[in-house]
Order: structure tokens, then C-alpha cells, then sequence
């Protein structure tokens, strides 16, 4: 597949935006016309999954194509290990230009670098501080504050605007407007109904939607691929005016749960269930207050994906650029008595994912939904495609989607796999687990979702009986078989290659008998015995 | 523990090397008193597991402290992955000069590092070609001349020393010497009862033992380790006088097979017996006329490790350095009916280790044999506690042995593992497995011996009923029990991480409420919830 020079993706990140909620995946009172008309010229999918419930693995998986085994950033801030690809490194040897606009949570291996001789600030140093991403403008939001990183391009644009603050999120984006103008604290749930102290265009998901723009301009005809990475509807559950009122208590779907699950829980669920923010998320006049704001931040951001699109279709780069919108994870806002979202239940770990291809090629399936098992590692290897390269199967551990776009088979898995690591939330005490051992897995077929917890039995659900996950099977004498083919699949899988990176497996298909080209003769009695091996080019082992 | 400024580690690594071939571990004929002395005086591992069968993921594993599904070099050259940590990386900011004198296998990853702007002749890049060693001397032997380096140093040696040869390795020092002085080849194994036709102390294993106290000497008082390690008693089996001569076919011990290992077979070992180097080995005049050389070659070993002794003694180093003594894997030399070592009996996997500690604190095991599952990883951690320095965890998988030899415990671990990755040999193609399938692991738990063949059902061994492992149980019902409890001991290991290299566990020890020590407070419904975090510092999540 060639697209010529000029090429381009587009490619969207929401923040721990739910499966559900979008107006193509069936949300009642949710309206996302632009999103939609995506799913409208693209392709759907209904069971993406992420490979691991929370930003940081999530991301760093997405970004380099590999698990979070693979990668090893298996939580929020631990820093990517050096000589991890990232997507532009496997991008700009196609000649694509590789930026990222918005959030990544990705941070460098400082000690790694340091121990390697490479410097922050020499060219490889600044690429691997990012990911691999050129580095546009990076927005990673409260987290860029906490780690006391540099003031950010969108600092010195709120204060070229007016704004008096060197913490444009927390006094004005994320913080609702007080009775007297003032600033109230993003973390009060309780303000969530008011209005954000910034005005919409001024707040990080207009922002992040003009300085993409502002890429697009820059970039001119040569190939691009931008990763727009929109820090929203993650908490703070703050939305500008209007957005801040256009839903109410009367639009929030129903909560999914059952006092079963409540019901001698499976020890790790009963520990997520006392976490402050499950407790808090589990009382409905959170969830009436809340989620509207949350429906108002997505509902902004497909205002803003309106924008873009009028952008390629004015820059005439529509037709020439393939655009790609999915979320990092999901919330849990109360379902299953959890906040946050650090377990397995699809509303955590199924993500949106529409890819709208532009190629001829796809127009068999523009419109449609697959239900292929994908998971977010597959779309590097789907850019990879794109650009006309060749998948470095040695190193990148997801599956190309253009099969699928392009109805060459329906099919790329058996099973979707995702992964969490707990040993820094506090269940780790509650379970006085190791930190070594707080590990989880999901393996999910489809039907069955296994969820493997080291030291403890597993959970299981059959999302055919049970789509809403209520019914944990996992100690079910009658599911014994369900569990051991999955335990099964998550064994194939754990011993599959993760780390032998440095040999391709082309290189391996040609590499039998390699002692006898280089001259060593194993297992010759004589020189008859070398003839033989020299004529036949067999070197028998 | 503290050992002063002076204390050293004499790490001595034999090359295919087999458990059973030395008179410490029960050898009728081979007597081999030097190495016996460091048993006397230290202590006898008698069940120490390589972590591959094969040289090259073997030696990354001991280097590294790492399996070989982590550190990725599966295969010989196969590049070590950039920032994979060798032994120097860990034991030089210990102060502790850490340099190589003989064979490593290794391939430095030049594509990895000219990604990260490494040039290979900068300090950092120099080191990681040799896997983190100071290089002091390196002798691969005939990999060298197969893999095109640079002249080394023993071929200059040996020029200055008369030979006239810029191959000393296939002309002299493994060249049997023919009737007119000529050289034979190395690959004919008729030929193996003929001496060399170098001077003994022209060959590698006297050279290497040479090169090694000029390193002693030049080291001086700084603490050092060095890493010696012999090429030999790995082919091509040719031996200096008089060792050519030692032993004879009467010294053979008998061959370890059965015909019922020949009946049905497993599909993975029935193409092994059809390896050319198999066949060969499974002639008796091939093994009477090879196994006394492979004898004489550690004897020549066993000889000049009593010169090295003397050394330390004469130097007054011996009540100060830690000698170890091992090997990378053994030799089937026809057990089996298998010659070469890419399987897991015992006669490939399990290798001798010796460990003289000269602490006090080892004085209670002096002369003790250790019947604890060891792995050649835990060498690596063993070095680093010698030198007073901590084990990072979450980079190196392996056990110090050091509680073992200082008696404060008596077992490390409840399995041994070992990988074995076959896509390079012959096998792939008889058993039509893609490259990224070709790969089996063991797990032994001191009795029962699971073999995992990736595709195949497994094979399993009872060393208490079938200590010579020729009844393979693998396809019995009765033994399914314990195939279960091995299998999910090997899920058990496949789901460690083996990548989260980059945060300490005693890091995530207090990460727990980073969240609320970063000022993001979670799932609070207004400021009281928010005082009460601060006031109890306690984040609830």
C-alpha cells in the first residue's frame, strides 16, 4: 500500500473516556455528531480493548505497540526504560513526521540515559524524554504540576490571554467559578454543576484542538502523524460554560451493580470497594452531579473534533489523512460499587476505537462495526501499514487493523489481554501483598473474561449470560474448564517472546545452519563428512 | 557485610563443561585435585541450573542476573538488548574493577545503540560491547575468526612467540598435528586422539590462566573481580600434549541411554536424535575416541587453575578473594542419544559450581555440599552482596547464594528454570513451527523435571524413580497432577515481571498516596473530605 508523500494520520486520544459514552456506541443522551461521523466513514470497533486500565501502561503500550510486561511501565509516572521504541521512532524512518499535541504521562528514564552516557538535551535524549514523539506541545495537566516540570506552552498562552496565573489548570480550567469569581478547588466534587473559571476557548481541550490546528499548518505536504491527546473527560470533573449544564441528573444512564457483588467479593474487589473515591462514586447524588460534567467534557471535545475536521476538509488534507479517535481507559463513576478505574470490568478496560482510513482499500467497510478483539497495540503497527513500512514483529507485539479495514479478514486474536499492577494502591497493604506480586491479568475470549490475580483464585465472567458482569464465576466448580483453557491461553501468552528485540524474525528464517557457513563442521567424523555438508549445504543440525 | 577495599572475586567459567567431569563431583577417572580443593575449601552446589543449554543466553543470564526471556539474547549472537546491565555496570560503582580475561559470547546491539546516539567508541559504548566488562582480554575462539573481528591479542602473542599465523586458534592450538607436522583439521573428530599442534602453553586454556594473573598483578590493591573464563573443554576437542594422552576409552564412563527412549519419542526429541552431531555421538568409537580429550582438556583446565592458586597464595590474595567456579552448560557426548547440549537432561543443564567464600562467616560450610535449586543468575547478586552492595530486584531475578554458604538458610528457591529457543536449528523446519514458537522451558523442582515444548504436550521426569531421566512421563495420566502443579509454577514464573526494571521495589514500598502527597485529591465530595486525607495522610485509594 503506498499513499504517496503526503499522508498523514490523525490520531485522537481521549482520557479515561468510557466505552459507552458516545453517541455511536449507544449512548441515550450523549450526542456526538462528529465522533459519529467518523464511525459513519470509518470503522467501528466494539471490543477494543487497552492493556492495562490505567494512563501510564495504558499509554506507554499504545505509544511502543508492546504489553506492559513488554515495556515495563506498568503504572502511572514509572519511567519508560531506555531503548524502548516509541511510536515516532518507528514512524520517522518512514520519513513521517511524528508530533505529539497533549498528554502522555510518559516519563524518561533518567537513570538509564544517564548510565548509557546520553544526554537530556542531545537529539536522542529530547526524543526519548517524549517517547518518541517530536514534541509539539505536551499538556499532561495536574500531573505536569505535580512533577514540577517546566511551564508549558498553554501557561504562557492563558497569561498572553490575560490570565494572571502560573497554574492556568487549577486556578481556571479545572477550577469551578466561585459565587464571587473566585476560584473553588477542583477537587470538590460537590461544585462539579459549576461552570469552569476559564472560558471554553481558553480551557485544555480548546487549547489542545488549536495548537493541533497550528501543527497542521506547520507540517505542510510532508507525511505527518499527530498524536492529539486530549487530557479530558479525566477528573477534574470541571466543564466550561456551556458544557457545565447542558446534561443533567435526568441523562446519567443507570448505574450497573448489584448487591450480589457485594456478596462475598473476590478479596482484591473488596479492597477497591473501600477506596475512598468507590465509596464516594457509589452514592448517587455523586453520580447525578458528576456525571453530567463528565457527558459535558466529552460533548465539548466532539465540538472541538468538529473543528478539525473542518480544518482537513478546508486544508483539502481530508482525503489524504487517516483519523483514529480511542481513549486510554475507561471510568468506573460508580458501576460495580467502583470509582477510578483500576480493575477488568469493560467499563475500565473497553475503549472506543474508531479508525476512519481513507484508502480506496477501506471504503468496503466504512460504516460498519467489527467485533474483531483489538487491542490499543495494534495501532502502531496500523500506522506502520499505512505508511507503507514493515512491522517489526520482533518488537511490537499488536496486530496491523488494515486486514480488517479493508475486509481481508475478519479476525486478529483469540484473545485480548490486559494487565495491572496494584503494588501502589493501598489494597497492596489490605492484601499485604508483596510489591512484587501485585499483579493481574485479563484474559478475555470474547465470551468468558478471566481475570488471573497472583496469590488469590481467579474471577470470571460470561459476558454472554452476564453482559453486565455482575456474577463473578471464578470459583465455580462448573467453570472449571473455562478457567484452565483461559489460565492455558495466559500461559502461551506470558512465554511468548517480549524481549528478544535484536533479532528479526526474517533474520531467524534463514538462519538454520549458520556453524557450517562459517566454516565450523559440527558432528564430522572425517573429511567425508564435511564434503557432505558442503555439497548438500546441510550441516544436519 | 564488609570486606575492605581489597577483596576480589576470581570467577572461573568453563565452556561446556558438564556436572559429572570433575573428581569433586564423582568422577571415577578424571581427577581433577585443584578444583576439588576449592570444594574442600568452599562449598558444592549439586544442583546448580544453567538458564539456557546454550552458550550465548546461558552467559547473558549469568551476566545480567537475568532469564533469558528477559534480557532477550535467546540464542548465541543473538545482540544483547541496549541497557541490559552486565556484571561491571552492577559491580563498578561498587569500586570494584570488573574485567573479562577469555570468552563471553556476547553481541553488542549496534543498532540499538546508534538509535540512541552511542558511538561504539565512546567509555559507555565500549563497555556495553562486552557486556559491561573492563576488557582485559577476550578469546571466543573460532566464533571470533566466524564473526570477523579484530586480531586479539593471544594471535599477537603467538606470533611474537614463533607461530606464523594470523589463525592461531585453526592452525595450531586446534589443529591435531598430523604425521608431518602439518595441521589437521579441527572438525574431524577421527583425528582427536592427536595432540595439538601447539605447545600447551601456547594453547587458549594456558594462555587465558597467563593472561589472567598479568591481570592480577596489574590490578594492585583496588578490589577487583575478574571474570576468567576458558573456551575449553568446548570443540573442537583437540588437546595439547600431554593431555591428548591421559585418558583412554577404558575411562569413558558408560553412556546414559536407553532403547525405550528411541521408541515414540518425543516429536522435539526425535528430531534432535536426528541431528548429524547426535548420530555421531551415539557411536561408541566416536565417544572412546572423543570423551578422553574432552577428559584431558579439563585436566589441562584443572592444571592451571593450581597455577592460578599458587598465585593468589604467593601474592597473598588467597584469604582475600572469592573463587567461583562454574560452567556455562555441558555436553551430551551421546546420552541420550543426543550429542551437543540444546535439551534439558541434566547432562546439558545442571553444571558444576564450586564457591569459596573467604569470610569467617563460611567457615561453617567449608567442604559442605549444597543440595538447593540454584541458578547461574544468582551469581550476579551473590557478587553484589560480597561487595557490600544492594540487589536490585527489580532488574536482577536471581538469589544471592550468600545466606547459603554462610548458613543462614538452606534453600533460595521452590523451581529452577531454564529456556531453550530453537528457531535457529533444524528441528524449526522438521516440526513446521513458525520462528516465534520455537521455544521450550524447564522446570525442575528438585524430583519432578517438566519440560514445556511450546505446540507439543510436555515431557516429564522423575529424578527420584529415573535418575538418569530415560522414562519420559509426559504423556502418563497418572502423573497429571504434577504436570498441573509444574505448569501453573511456570505461569507462576512467566507472569514475574521481568521489565519493570526502572523503580525499586523499596520505591513502591512508599508510593502508596502519591496521589494526595502531590496535592490531587481523589473521590472527595468537599474541603472536609479533603482536610481529613491531609490530617490522616491517608489518601483512601
Amino acid at each position: 500500500m503506498t499513499h504517496g508523500r503526503s499522508s498523514n494520520i490523525l490520531f485522537i486520544m481521549c482520557d479515561q473516556l468510557r466505552h459507552d459514552y458516545l453517541g455511536c456506541y449507544g449512548h441515550p443522551a450523549l450526542k456526538t455528531p462528529h465522533i459519529d461521523s467518523l464511525a459513519e466513514r470509518g470503522m467501528r470497533f466494539d471490543r477494543a480493548y487497552v492493556q492495562s486500565p490505567v494512563c501510564g501502561p495504558s499509554r506507554m503500550s499504545t505509544y511502543t505497540g508492546r504489553y506492559p510486561r513488554s515495556h515495563g511501565t506498568t503504572w502511572n509516572s514509572f519511567p519508560l526504560r531506555v531503548g524502548e521504541m516509541g511510536m515516532g521512532d518507528h514512524l520517522r524512518p518512514l520519513g513521517v513526521r511524528t508530533a505529539l499535541c497533549g498528554k502522555t504521562h510518559m516519563v524518561a528514564d533518567r537513570k538509564g540515559m544517564e548510565r548509557l552516557g546520553i544526554a537530556p538535551s542531545s537529539p536522542e535524549g529530547r526524543l526519548m524524554a517524549e517517547c518518541g514523539f517530536e514534541l509539539w506541545d505536551r499538556l499532561d495537566g495536574l500531573h505536569q504540576r505535580a512533577s514540577g516540570k517546566q511551564p508549558t506552552h498553554y501557561q504562557a498562552r492563558m497569561q498572553a490571554r490575560g490570565y494572571r496565573t502560573d497554574n492556568p489548570w487549577e486556578d481556571y480550567a479545572n477550577a469551578p467559578l466561585g459565587d464571587h469569581g473566585e476560584a473553588l478547588s477542583p477537587w470538590h466534587l460537590s461544585q462539579a454543576h459549576r461552570p469552569a473559571r476559564a472560558a471554553e476557548r481558553d480551557t485544555e481541550t480548546a487549547y489542545s484542538t488549536d495548537r493541533a490546528i497550528e501543527f497542521m499548518e506547520d507540517a505542510g505536504d510532508r507525511p505527518w502523524c499527530l498524536h492529539l491527546s486530549y487530557i479530558k473527560p479525566h477528573w477534574p470533573y470541571v466543564a466550561p460554560a456551556p458544557y457545565h449544564r447542558m446534561y443533567g441528573a435526568r441523562d446519567v444512564i443507570p448505574v450497573v451493580r448489584s448487591d450480589m457483588e457485594l456478596r462475598d467479593p473476590h478479596p482484591i474487589l473488596r479492597e477497591f470497594h473501600r477506596n475512598r473515591v468507590s465509596q464516594v462514586f457509589s452514592r448517587p447524588e455523586v453520580r447525578d452531579r458528576v456525571i453530567p460534567v463528565y457527558m459535558g467534557l466529552i460533548k465539548q471535545i466532539d465540538d472541538n473534533i468538529g473543528r478539525l475536521l473542518d480544518y482537513l476538509r478546508k486544508s483539502g488534507q481530508a482525503q489524504r489523512t487517516m483519523i483514529v479517535f480511542t481513549s486510554d481507559h475507561g471510568d468506573y463513576l460508580g458501576d460495580h460499587w467502583l470509582g477510578e478505574k483500576d480493575m477488568f470490568h469493560d467499563c475500565a478496560v473497553r475503549v472506543p476505537l474508531i479508525v476512519m482510513d481513507p484508502s480506496p482499500a477501506a471504503d468496503a467497510t466504512r460504516g460498519t462495526v467489527s467485533d474483531a478483539l483489538v487491542e490499543c497495540i495494534d495501532l502502531l503497527p496500523t500506522f506502520i501499514e499505512y505508511y507503507g513500512g514493515t512491522v517489526p514483529t520482533q518488537i511490537i507485539e499488536g496486530k496491523s487493523l488494515i486486514g480488517l479495514l479493508h475486509r481481508s479478514r475478519a479476525k486478529l486474536r483469540e484473545v485480548a489481554i490486559s494487565e495491572y499492577d496494584y503494588s501502589v494502591r493501598k489494597a497492596r497493604v489490605g492484601l499485604e501483598m508483596p510489591v512484587a506480586d501485585c499483579r493481574m491479568q485479563m484474559v478475555f475470549d470474547g465470551r468468558f473474561k478471566l481475570v488471573n490475580v497472583v496469590g488469590f483464585r481467579p474471577m470470571l465472567f460470561d459476558l454472554a449470560e452476564d453482559p453486565d458482569e455482575l456474577r463473578d464465576l471464578g470459583a465455580d466448580p462448573a467453570c472449571r474448564e473455562v478457567i484452565v483453557r483461559l489460565t492455558r491461553a495466559l500461559l502461551d501468552w506470558a512465554l511468548r517472546h517480549h524481549c528478544r528485540v535484536t533479532v528479526s524474525d526474517a533474520d531467524l528464517q534463514d538462519a538454520i545452519g549458520g556453524e557450517a557457513r562459517a566454516g565450523i563442521y559440527l558432528g564430522c567424523w572425517d573429511q567425508g563428512d564435511i564434503d557432505q555438508i558442503i555439497r548438500s549445504g546441510d550441516s544436519g543440525y
